[in-house]
């Protein structure tokens, strides 16, 4: 195992019901806050209602700022920014997805910076504070609620780029499986793949070959996220499947799967990132065509855990370890087809992608590294047509 | 799943040769600290000149308090607050195993309060304050060094009681794997036994049978545990079996393997305590004895459970559930007596316990409870025989 450092200072509050907390959960910390949240559907399915019914009771103000998409972007990120700073907001409350609480985290350092916010991103600059951040999550999948991380989308660039620091921890979560009932099995599949790309990210493009406590919790996670989509795509009101999914999304990306995986490039995401910002695809049909075909380029380092993945995860018996390397392959592309998920580039609707200018994306998105080239990018991309 | 808060905020600072950087993790936020160490071990092996060193280096005071005993006493633990008092530290450096780490919570409380330190522990009292405490794990088992737990003996009762507080939690834990090389084979197997039970109580009693995120991550836990034990025992210089029996440890009771779990008993922990405290046997060796017996008495309420376990850690195939279950049980007992390790209280040398003492100092322990009854555990007991 590799040396790292590992500090999470999120709480989570995990449980049905438990949205109708917030306010009494927030007397004490915040007077106003800005609720942020995205294209309306907590309106419609009562969430919103609820949560706001909450703060009043509690004697919480707070401004509403709508309208967050599913890659957010950075003019409307740093208009959240400038009203945050207009309405004199003492705490930011995202109520939505990964997308609307990536957004939040960028608003609460960009409220506290007279500079450009893209200047944290392409890291020109770093946030010296923050309003702090809460977070009801409606939509499982990033594991954004409980890690440093937001993604944004600068318009402009085509750049989608991604930046930390501990300033945007949320300081809570409310994690209730409950408000997640309604969310339509096409997105459970989406969030599903986002999960078990998430989990398996360190596991196929770590140096090192000998953390093995790391590998069984990888694929504990795949597991039960693979358990949960089977159970939701047959009976989406199973609350218990929606539970399990909620709180493995969570664990997939709160930091725990990298802890002593060493240097390494979350494969997958880097090249995924430029994909969607360039060809308007979700992150996770760009996810499920990637997955397949990086597996494939990397087959011979990774024979053996691609070997040992299948065993453990899929079932595989045998002995041959390049034909169970190859038969885990083969799972993950039956089990996206079946989902009806793309598993090229062509069934995702993009043919002739101009591999030259997504290789250099990603590349200009890693900055200086050893870990990948240009030429690996590229041959992954073309795998993948 | 069940409803459940989590935060931890403890850092983890993990990796070969980390010692050496506690000094200058501890500049600028303790001036003086109360450096806690077992026996001696860590004397003999350099460790403690090592630290030593680098808190001369980086201008830290430090007082000694020594003598920490592998089932650390009140006595103990009442002088080392007054003593702590005395010398006005502003920290305490626990240098040692889970003995050393739980007796240096009790003083981090203790010191700051005024009456006595076992009311905490009989729950007579409330700690309002402590002193910031700093862990250097030399011997992982226990998962103190990521949690808010302590186990403390009262030698006038024969009371040995756990108690947790937030105020105990680490501020950080160095986890350095190198520092664990020279463990004796016979302790890490006695470790190796603390943390399967670890992870495995709360999927050998939750109520909640739905939350299988939670069993695919113990399972992940026990699995790991196991391949580095095998390790260890043929080769305890092995350092990468080290490092991963080091993590496993914290990871295996820093809280997470219980969320979602919902009320339980940790039903070998609760009987181990008062079985270890009325007669001087190893914990581990306690805890090898009532695995067994206890998954026996429950074998038909965990039935499925047991099987389930059976195929995903020990690589059991069948369909029979009930045959499954109890080959899982024999699988323990034929690993534990493979380690030389007792299956049994007279194989520990108890004959003719006093089982209903034993029993009654267990829900002594527990205080009011629907979860277990005297009679439960009297008959887990004679199945331990």
């Amino acid at each position: 195992m590799k040396s790292f450092n590992y500090k999470n200072p999120t709480e989570i509050i995990f449980g049905n019901g438990r949205i109708k907390e917030i306010g009494s959960l927030l007397k004490g910390r915040a007077k106003k806050v800005l609720l942020t949240t995205g294209k309306g559907s907590v309106k419609k399915n009562g969430i919103f209602d609820t949560v706001v019914k909450s703060l009043e009771e509690n004697g919480i103000e707070y401004v509403e700022y709508s309208g967050i998409k599913p890659n957010p972007t950075l003019k409307h990120a740093q208009a959240g920014a400038a009203f945050a700073r207009e309405e004199k907001v003492d705490g930011i409350l995202a109520l939505g997805g990964g997308s609307v609480v990536d957004e939040s985290k960028a608003i609460a350092i960009g409220a506290c910076y007279k500079g450009d916010l893209w200047d944290f991103y392409c890291h020109k600059a770093e946030p010296k504070k923050s309003i702090p951040l809460y977070v009801i999550l409606t939509v499982p999948a990033t594991g954004s609620e409980m890690n440093p991380n937001g993604v944004i989308t600068n318009e402009e660039t085509n750049d989608k780029w991604g930046y930390r620091t501990p300033l945007n921890y949320p300081v809570f979560s409310i994690l209730d499986p409950e408000t997640t009932l309604s969310i339509p099995v096409e997105y459970t599949i989406a969030a599903a793949i986002d999960i078990m790309t998430h989990s398996m990210e360190a596991y196929f493009s770590k140096t090192d070959e000998d953390s093995f406590i790391l590998d069984r919790f990888v694929e504990a996670l795949v597991k039960a996220d693979l358990e949960a989509l089977e159970r939701l795509v047959k009976n989406p009101k199973d609350l218990e499947a929606r539970a399990n999914i909620m709180w493995t999304a969570t664990l997939a990306w709160n930091g725990l799967v990298n802890c002593g995986a060493g240097r390494h490039v979350i494969v997958n995401h880097v090249i995924e990132h430029p994909l969607s910002a360039v060809y308007d695809i979700t992150h996770a049909n760009g996810l499920a065509v990637l997955i397949p075909a990086s597996m494939t380029y990397y087959k011979e380092k990774y024979q053996k855990r691609l070997a040992v993945f299948g065993k453990n995860v899929f079932g595989l018996s045998g002995e041959d370890e390049a034909e169970l390397a190859d038969r885990t392959i083969i799972e993950f592309r039956v089990l996206f087809s079946r989902l009806g998920v793309p598993v090229s580039l062509s069934e995702a609707g993009i043919n002739n992608p101009d591999i030259e200018y997504l290789a250099s994306q990603t590349m200009k998105l890693l900055g200086e590294t050893d870990l990948i080239t240009q030429k690996d990018v590229e041959e992954i991309l073309k795998l993948a047509l």
